[in-house]
């Protein structure tokens, strides 16, 4: 445990909504406060999956709580994203699910056909990534206390041979591979607030990437130095945070980077950027350069792989930033997110 | 993974606070709702803690959400309720803590001192309990979508060699321990809510079990048959559940359960009965009739078991009850919680 006593830097009076929406505020409120009083800094830099050892056995853990509204969206639902948001951060931290405990928050009043309907779909969600449900618990707070129901997943996994994610394992040269186009969930979810005189024909992607992490596991093995699943933040937020970690500078192609035309009319129209928008089922990988294509098509083999690509590589520099070639031939950095345009979208 | 089409009997039209009490209610909505669609029958009754195996290692593993209202209240808080909570599901499991993983979702405007309190409250109570804290996940919802905060632990714990602990071990003949007075937390929070014009001199019971757990299993190892933390729904409630998993009848003797005078008068102002008070440092162990008295000696000799007692027994009859001869020589039946006489207390 860290002495608790100096280290604190978190210096705004409150907590704001941007604090939980996954990219710069997010990242002070953990590393200004939570980090320095509850972690041990020798665990290094904080990944999707902590792995601890018991009796012997190096096992990972994770935990989420889910807060997505509204709870059904085009593509899927809370209780889906509460298991496959569990199943694929253990996966990118290099770990297959074997049990997940869950608890739920629910507000008083909440009809019971709207429970049950979570209920099953996690159960059919833990059933397609093969994870075993345990445990659980439930708390009810009062009408007006909660938004329908909250829901918090942890997994344990074992990890898995032959695979060791680490920022410190990612080179200059290492290539970037992204398993399908970015921006499909936070854009369901805007659009499912009917807040905004838009339409599209767009589904969450939330599904377990476990299929796709063994396949490319299996395909280039020791080659894959680092996994992450683009949520809260999108893709710019997760290699912006690998930048920093790695301490390498990242270059994306633009032209490489799929995106699918209604998320990218939707950003256009309301002044967003697909890299900073939310997904529930893709991943980004680095790949030693030499591998980067037997990755690839490792990758593309597996049906729901079919549209990855190689979208950036790793360079000397700009160390600790991202930098994306655009489709006109310039460049400009890419940021994290700031402030929250998005919020409560898992 | 259970077929989930048949076997749902949860008939209640919407979720009221007392299906987050701990008592009949609850019962009734994880038995006919959450069990038969999450959990595997072949698991047997749920515990406190899941046991799971991971790469051929058993480990315990248990979670849990608090809501507790208020925050702070004399003895504790709802960060140490969250920590100690979780390492004593563990411990009445017959595992030690390793590691947690928390969840915090936050109210937007939030004082960052509130919270920073209880990430401090959490760092202190894990340091005593002796476990890391191995990572985390923070949601902010909008003003008024929460109360404050809500909190959810997970811990993974390793098993204490040379105790097994399940209701199918418990036999008549055995006898039942509880570690100090009940009720402590319960009417601590109930009047820490300023909601009556009642005061006393009482604190919450929050702390780790751990200590006296492995007291207790040390003294006498396999023969402790079954533990309990008496938490949400009280004594009565843990020994109804007890009562009706071993199929056997469980009979406590009243003068040797240990109150607090002030917790016995705000209980008989206020019509309630201290065996349904929940309790967040006391925990019950059912060990066999020969060992009984080297396992009171166990637990009085450390400074926190005190005040331990055997409080009751196993017999053949009442089977599936709970009987109590009281202090006048008379006896009476003691049931499960109904209703939720005191709302998030935990």
């Amino acid at each position: 445990m860290a002495t608790p006593a100096s280290k604190i830097k978190f210096r705004e009076p409150q907590i704001e909504m941007a604090h939980g929406a996954g990219g710069k505020a997010s990242r002070r409120l953990v590393e200004g406060l939570f980090a320095p009083l509850l972690f041990d800094p020798a665990q290094g830099p904080l990944g999707d999956a902590a792995h601890v050892q018991i009796n012997g056995t190096r096992i990972a853990i994770t935990t989420d709580s889910f807060v997505v509204k509204p709870l059904k969206f085009p593509g899927g639902s809370i209780g889906e994203l509460a298991i496959n948001g569990t199943v694929n951060d253990l996966a990118v931290s290099g770990a297959r699910a074997e049990a997940i405990v869950v608890t739920y928050v629910l507000e008083a009043g909440l009809l019971t056909e709207v429970l049950e309907a979570e209920v099953r779909a996690m159960a059919r969600a833990a059933q397609q990534a093969g994870v075993r449900i345990a445990g659980g618990d439930t708390k009810v707070v009062e009408h007006g206390k909660a938004d329908h129901m909250y829901i918090t997943t942890t997994g344990v996994g074992r990890l898995i041979p032959g695979v060791t994610i680490s920022p410190a394992n990612v080179k200059p040269g290492d290539k970037i591979l992204l398993s399908g186009p970015i921006g499909d969930h936070g854009i369901t979810i805007l659009l499912a607030r009917g807040e905004l005189d838009l339409e599209a024909e767009i589904r969450s992607d939330t599904r377990s990437v476990l299929p796709l992490v063994e396949s490319l596991v299996q395909a280039v093995g020791g080659s894959v130095h680092w996994m992450r699943d683009p949520t809260r933040g999108g893709v710019a937020t997760s290699l912006n945070e690998l930048s920093r970690d790695c301490e390498h500078g990242i270059v994306l192609f633009e032209e490489k980077i799929p995106v699918r035309d209604s998320v990218r009319g939707a950003c256009e129209l309301l002044g967003l950027d697909p890299l900073h928008i939310a997904n529930e089922g893709q991943f980004l990988a680095v790949v030693s350069s030499g591998q980067a294509e037997t990755a690839l098509l490792a990758l593309r083999s597996t049906a729901a792989g079919a549209e990855s690509e190689i979208i950036g590589e790793v360079r000397d520099q700009p160390a600790g930033s991202v930098l994306m070639t655009t489709c006109y031939g310039g460049s400009r950095l890419v940021d994290m997110l700031v402030g929250d345009p998005l919020p409560r979208i898992c």
